[in-house]
């Protein structure tokens, strides 16, 4: 199995040198007889490696004189402010906005840039439809039965195998199956929280955790973020004595793409721990790492159970299928019992069809297209904000995930933006949807996982257009 | 179609008459041609009322005599008492007993009288897994993608359609589906209090009700009922004042199986109104009536959209689905925002298979047999326990729904009786289980959805067994 993968493992270790600039657009990489010397690999297998770094945009060849780094002219966009929200708690919602956005939902005639789901288009969807068929034929009395309370044994089962990749050795009975990532966050909060509790969140966050939060009567904390590294823990410190619940989205987070480093991932883990402040933590797009490594958890380096681990396969293979899980540590009684009170079981049927999916190793094979597609995406949505979007743009570099961040000039208005782009049938997510402050008014977050076509291309130069003309 | 029912209805008028002893054990029934006569229908039509009788074990055929009624030895048990709860709020949650009911969901080796659900033998599985086929062809996507945030538009047609039979007068727009009918009952509880707030609620209830009110941080007001009619409406006003909701199941309530009559539905809707008093109403068992009419709701009587009206399909087609509903009058932007926070979205294919099944008439003609095997199951139930169960037991004479509440002589604690019985692979649902106080440990429930066979009848005569040891 591993030997398969040497080229795109070195292919990812050269890709990262050409993203942090060590190798320089224009220069000229190893030969393939150099790189097959130098790993020990075949000749053949030295050419996937270019072909590799071909298909991802980021090498070229030239005849007769072999392969070199691509103008990366998206590089040169540079990167978006690391966030600074104010100290205070604020609950100032940004309803209107997300009913828009939201109302748009299921929508076939919107180009949905403002959903962060991925197209059905790079869906296994033949694949999953034949799992559910046999789930209907497998399952006792066809599936209307519930499930056993703690969830499908299966799913769980393959939720535990996979977290041996990042260290996360999860037993199957250290997993409890929800109605998808969100229905975990919000057992998670009803188990660790009461009303008037102060909750810590990354800034810019997911809407969905915001008005959870408030929904919940919590007060909200946004903390600042570092675009390429995530939570800032000198500022997260400094409000620790305040908080009683920390929510973070350490991997690919949405809207900012980036990955926390491990070193912060263990520290802050180690923190939390000491003031006893449970961390929960949403890892719905770990599976999507753009690099060969799935990264590791904040569960990874938990080891009193303090952190509740949050999952799904929402971003990675059916959004309306509805299966998440959590692996809880020590609140597990407490989340069995409020599943229970809360939905009673999960859809039988569905989480069977996962977990046999899941079982049959062609999520992994799946997972491989599906990331490798996402890469390209982002890599073609930089090009064309390179291209068309006005002067000044800043965009974040996604480690993974499906969501990219746009930075436009301060006096571009994305809430304004969304209108004139909605009559276009083009619909985004307003940088304010992101924060309960009054912040990231000049920003949007494009879900990258619509199918490249021309026509996409053509929504986002629409799009630049449109943002010149509001500048 | 009304024609071909008409000897279901006179059925219906004969079957009360005797139930209510106006019509007694052992009297002569009218002949087919008086009865012919009598409703102008043909003799055919009179000869089916009878079999229809006689397949309920009300009436029996005497060769040369004609039809009379049974001896109905089990309508001799006497009723339950009504319920005195303590005017008193009360935290007291029977964890242990539940987490022990509720661990043994799922197991098969297990006859479970304790969980208050169909067998998949008298479900219409074959159609349901065709139309959940269909529904991963039909869907765009392969149902992967998040429905729009309201819910399956065939699914929330269709309950507005049926709410035509018990006056409901729903539109489409007026219902937003949930995962499962407690899913529904949470958003509501979630969307009209705050922890702190009072709740009205029906002695004996739905464990998972009081699990839900008590994890809401809610005081809980146990009210009075009576096992005919339901909650003590004069109880009822005397808390009013200190009350924040009401959530009633007025429908062949779970444990008692009672049907509240009109009169008293349009006082409580009236009182609530009154009050500013939002009443949150489970009809999840309204469809499953054994009496030929569908009984109407407190929303039947709502005139200014403070009824938030639940129902599923966990009781009539398939637990495992998490297929339910809300029609939540004035408070529908909060509980689709609600919705947005916790869910998303409902399982795609699962919906929209439910909504076809229900377009397609099938469900009308399942629910015909379904109904019917639930009443003979009540009466077979009935007449075991009037055999073998201990002098001195009462049952409750449920109107429909899916749960018979028995109630022993004082001395015999039924927690007890459920650890006995586990030994024997039976499980049973205590009647400590239903309510926060110091009540009912003499009394239990038992499922009447199990398909009946004889060895179910030796399960049955093997509780009494143990029951009597008891005493």
């Amino acid at each position: 199995m591993k030997k398969n993968f040497i080229y795109h493992e070195i292919a990812g270790n050269i890709a990262n040198k050409i993203k942090t600039g060590v190798l320089k657009e224009g220069e000229r990489l190893p030969s393939v007889r150099m790189l097959s010397k130098e790993h020990g690999i075949s000749v053949n297998t030295a050419k996937r490696v270019f072909l590799e770094l071909e298909a991802q945009s980021l090498a070229q060849s030239k005849p007769q004189s072999g392969y070199f780094v691509s103008p990366l002219s998206y590089l040169k966009l540079p990167l978006p402010e690391a966030s600074k929200p104010l100290p205070i708690t604020n609950n100032k919602e940004p309803n209107d906005l997300i009913n828009g956005v939201y109302s748009t939902m299921g929508r076939h005639d919107l180009t949905l840039f403002s959903i962060g789901v991925p197209s059905g288009n790079i869906l296994p969807l033949a694949k999953l439809k034949k799992e559910i068929v046999l789930a209907t034929r497998s399952l006792k009395e066809g599936g209307t039965e519930y499930e056993p309370l703690q969830g499908n044994i299966k799913l769980r089962r393959m939720v535990a195998v996979r977290s041996l990749a990042w260290e996360g050795w999860l037993k199957e009975d250290d997993v409890i199956t929800t109605n998808g990532c969100m229905n975990a966050l919000a057992l998670c909060l009803i188990a660790v929280t009461k009303p008037g509790d102060t909750i810590a969140l990354e800034s810019p966050c997911y809407p969905g955790i915001l008005q959870l939060a408030v929904s919940m009567g919590l007060h909200v904390l946004e903390v600042a973020t570092h675009p390429v590294s995530g939570i800032d823990i000198d500022a997260l410190k400094k409000l620790l004595p305040k908080i009683n619940v920390c929510l973070l989205v350490p991997n690919f987070n949405t809207p900012l793409g980036y990955c926390m480093p491990d070193k912060n991932k263990k520290e802050i883990v180690s923190l939390l721990a000491e003031y006893d402040i449970p961390l929960i933590e949403d890892d719905t797009y770990g599976d999507i790492h753009f690099d060969p490594e799935r990264p590791k958890c904040c569960k990874s380096f938990d080891t009193d159970g303090n952190v509740l681990w949050c999952g799904s396969v929402s971003k990675t293979l059916a959004p309306g299928y509805r299966v998440g899980w959590i692996a809880p540590g020590k609140y597990k009684e407490q989340i069995l019992k409020l599943k229970l009170i809360h939905a009673i079981s999960s859809t039988s049927i569905i989480h069977e069809a996962v977990g046999n999916f899941l079982m049959s190793g062609r999520y992994d094979n799946h997972l491989r297209h599906f990331r490798k597609t996402l890469q390209e995406n982002y890599q073609r949505y930089a090009l064309a904000i390179s291209l068309y979007f006005p002067e000044g743009t800043k965009i974040s570099r996604p480690q993974g995930g499906l969501a990219l961040w746009v930075e436009f000039p301060k006096h571009i208005d994305t809430a304004e933006l969304y209108n004139y782009a909605l009559k276009k049938q083009i619909s985004i997510a307003p940088g304010r949807m992101f924060t309960l402050q009054n912040q990231f008014q000049h920003c949007m977050r494009l879900c990258i996982g619509l199918p490249w076509t021309e026509d996409l291309g053509l929504k986002l130069k629409q799009l630049g257009t449109l943002a010149k003309m509001l500048g």
